[in-house]
């Protein structure tokens, strides 16, 4: 009997645009989703993905309206929003919703089902990201975001989300004015300090780094250190952090599973490959949903091949990594819907980055 | 006895800069390259790929001095040089040499060996380009190229490379003074119809379509007509059209072999796959070169899924489809180091394009 | 006595972002602004002002959730909303609000007052975009809107500000599925002929051309048509037109007055000095806003001198040419809040463009 | 008679691509222009004018094989090449070139005329690049081609050019492979840091700062340090200093005379225009030459505006103030042909910059 345990729904829709959100309201109209049960919902817009990428902002108006509209202003906050912008080469628009099912659907696992949870922390201050004080705000916050899931042990998290905040020229100014000096003048690269704390403080929360190891001074700068879980976005919109945490756990329900990977470089499709295989899906049949991070490495280099993404002034290194390592795992997977998010500051090797992957399984 | 036959060297050779050629002359100082047998260096050099992409001249320039400075002004002429600009991604810069050996190299092979063969034509007007006059004058330079190469059946050829020019300000501006009206007076858009047409004279040539079915009026709007085989990359730097044909042909010797692909959309991992087991190297041991068109397909979609390459105005639709197509083939091939080009219409159907293989056999 | 006579108030209001709407805010709290006479909202947006320029959207949601707020969802509709993108070079972001006073304030002027009057057409479909239907139907509406001002003669109109829709892959493909061919498939040049057909449709209006001279076909093509006093610019959030005409009148009351320049190319400097000297505001004292086009001239060339702006493939001439004519603006008139709109087709000489300035007069 | 003193030949020449020198050896054919007098030669060309552009090489390979031709190797190699990339907005790819003439021309004037000298220093270390070690050598190089010119006082120099070197990520691996750390990893970045250090060494040769003043950690810091007669310029082709220096003498002949003013910021027409008509040149007549920085104020702010050039991620904030001040000076002098340079750091104060002006007087 399951019905006293939870399970996860996931959505992933098509979005025309960054407020497009038609897909959505065809699923309520149909009663496939339940809008009082939505803990998360991730989009892929199709801005830069960069400081000046204002799609991501009016994808999170769009969305806040329209959960505010279904569920209430109280209950449409608690709701975690993460735009990642950029949908470079064939990357298609998306949103992936995550749903809470309180009376359990599905049947029960050996290995347990996907289990999911959220948090919010409070707003850091512009001088604090990219520095220890942010770090710490978001290890508490996967820590919350773990217990909101059920998750007690970290060896059951497969990912973590995170959508954290950046400098604008604005808010340096500001700091400044208080007589506090930022992390960094250049606000494209206080987007890389904010995911690489983030991710530093995932690593903590889940163990993969012990806090006496890491060193304010290391954000940015010592790329050893890495979560294997971690998945790390920066927005204009926010001043705190959003988490999602995904899981298995025996105490949900269901037939939707996760697993995880870590590619060592921008092309390392073993990886991937042996996750999808791990997970019973190698020829993507059952295949739900993959969210991964791509960077371009510091080296320069690819397996000793020059790369030009870091010298290019054209066209932001993130979103090269985001096209090319999309087009890597859309072949893999067979679809351009991914969620694929540069910028891996930490979360992985240097070039490479972790992938999770949501399968659908048959019944035992 | 292998003496009277010629055959095939192919090097490959990183590039750190475009006009970079310390790694050819390393090549040539320890005898692994002999200048005299050069027919044709393709490149790989990372500019915009686009109408102001100057790193093509720049290379050409470099390589062309490079050239005369070993084996005279005339012969280097003869010297197919074809720049493909746009590295991006994680795609690396780099020269693929093709040099023909006289005095036959290596074993015979039942199939026959790889047989490469080049030709230049004619300089073509500015109000000749994207219509049929250029179709015409690129026909007959396939011609010309696989009698150079020895193979007599259009069977035998696996893929076509030419270089073709395209329209500037100046270029519409000089024609428009002689009374002429070019095809197009969007300079960027030029490129695609010099491509299209080039790609439907080496159908023509090679016998996959039928001149009577072939409308001037055609090119760059009707994307069913096809070749399966052709490469056309466009530059600033020419008003003729350099061609080189790669094929297989008994009359030649040694290891190498060459085979091809049509990928029939952006992420057919497949078909390029399947490609690669044909030829003995699912594992990549033996891999020597990979060529390949990609672009975005004009009805907005990959499966299904809406791609926004055709509606950003900030990175052209070419740069976007090298990025990821190149991003998926690399991850098949374990390299970077990727002849991956642009502008594909008319070569394989909207959205994919065709992919040549080069592999290097044991020794029967 | 000017109690029965309108008179119009601006407001220029800087955006730190395209929904940021509190300096509006605070000029209702003060009572600066009643919100119950705006009949146009211009905003400056800091996208690219080209295909996919979200920031279009989001300001106009923005705008229309603030009118619906203040003064009904019925009202709101009817004011005309035109966000033209772009803020290259030092332009600064900025909302410029007209607004209707009813029951009039200051005092007539010999040669009158700005009267300000709008009007909102019918949706086109995509395949009347860049034709005679698009042109037809801005003719009418303006017309429409000089009615509203109370305009009679069109030789008191000095600007006309439209707004009109430009063509995405999704509404050819839209097109096609019912057997309509649109007039061109690069979305980004869809923005040209819009702009230029409504432009031509004002010249129309304004008696400045000819129906009989005008061909479809001269749309895009025959840049020796144009109007004196049009200002056309495309957004991907509607498929009507929103107009706005600014002239002279005796039946206005109050201090600002409108007069016009045109351009005769990206640095003719001296047009709008003579336009700054005739309006009694060399010095930019009383100077309240300028309006203006600016393009990158088909010839390729300023003065003789070549340009690179059509064969840039990184950055679109719009950009450039709001850049480069923004800057020689702002050095006239000491201000880097200028409402310069990109893409000129048809308005004004090709290269040049024209401009509206707004002054403030002290009373007689 | 003024036949043993020294004149200054200005050509003002257009260059349709990178490599265009047609304009050049057409002035040699009619012996305008005698090569064996050319003692720098500047350059705009058309690339973006940051780390991957490639059309400075591309220039300076074809005026080095230009000039080698003509003057031999040796004699080619002490000319002074600064190519300038960037030609945003309007802006037009030219060639300034420089000759001394060595048995006068021209008439002697009672404040002299203009006097150039020219000097190259030794190659930078990467890691000396933004340091002080870079300060000094270009100090020194100023000095050196101070005495070239014969200007004994600093007064009488009214413009220091210099072409400085960049990172690239190639040279900070080197680098930390000899065990030492670069001034910054972002080679964008590094560009900066380049131009600051060798304005602030000019400063120091000018007596405008004094060394006890500068600490190495002021560069790109302490924009209140600044040079007024500064003009640096980065690139990827050289590792040392090419620097030309533009003064007065009365040792010099003929009709040229140069100037200069101090932008305050982006939109400071009125420095300029003092500066024309302190020259005697206030409608444009006699003009020859511009030479002008621009760059992006790091307040954000220009006279209180907003601007969002530090904030976007698609185009760089050089690109940007160079189109944006380009148009600016255009609509002053009413060319296109002006050497606008972007990256002002440490030249000019913060968000303006110097600007020289070099006009053809009329025979006392």
């Amino acid at each position: 009997m399951s019905s006293v345990h939870p399970s996860t729904r996931i959505h992933r829709v098509p979005a025309a645009a960054p407020d497009d959100l038609s897909g959505l309201e065809r699923l309520v109209a149909t009663g496939a989703l339940d809008p009082s049960g939505i803990l998360a919902i991730l989009g892929k817009t199709e801005g830069n993905g960069c400081v000046n990428d204002f799609t991501r902002g009016f994808a999170t108006r769009a969305l806040a309206d329209f959960l505010r509209a279904r569920i209430g202003n109280e209950r449409a906050a608690d709701v975690v929003l993460v735009m990642s912008g950029g949908t470079e080469g064939a990357l298609s628009p998306h949103w992936l919703v995550f749903e809470r099912v309180e009376h359990g659907e599905g049947d029960a696992f050996p290995d347990g089902s996907l289990a999911i949870g959220t948090s919010v922390t409070r707003d850091v201050l512009p001088e604090e990201i990219g520095r220890a004080a942010q770090m710490d705000v978001v290890r508490s916050g996967v820590v919350d975001a773990m217990a909101a899931a059920g998750i007690t042990s970290v060896d059951d998290v497969h990912f973590v989300q995170v959508k954290c905040p950046l400098l604008t020229s604005a808010r340096i100014v500001a700091a400044a004015a208080r007589g506090r000096s930022c992390a960094v003048s250049d606000t494209l690269k206080s987007m890389g300090l904010s995911r690489g704390a983030s991710a530093l403080g995932i690593a903590l929360a889940l163990g993969e780094l012990d806090a006496a190891a890491i060193f304010e001074s290391a954000v940015g700068r010592d790329m050893n250190l890495f979560s294997r879980r971690a998945s790390t976005s920066a927005g204009i919109e926010l001043m705190g952090h959003e988490i999602l945490v995904l899981g298995m756990s025996r105490g949900w329900r269901g037939p939707l599973a996760v697993g995880h990977a870590v590619m060592r470089d921008a092309i390392d499709a073993a990886a991937v490959q042996a996750c999808l295989q791990g997970l019973g899906v190698p020829d993507g049949a059952g295949f739900e949903a993959l969210l991964a991070k791509a960077e371009a490495s510091r080296t320069g280099l690819v397996r000793g091949a020059r790369h030009t993404m870091n010298d290019d002034s054209d066209i932001s290194a993130t979103r090269h990594a985001r096209a090319f390592v999309g087009g890597m795992l859309a072949g893999l997977t067979g679809t351009t819907e991914l969620f694929v998010s540069g910028g891996a500051e930490h979360q992985g090797p240097d070039g490479g980055g972790p992938v999770a992957v949501i399968v659908r399984r048959n019944a035992s």
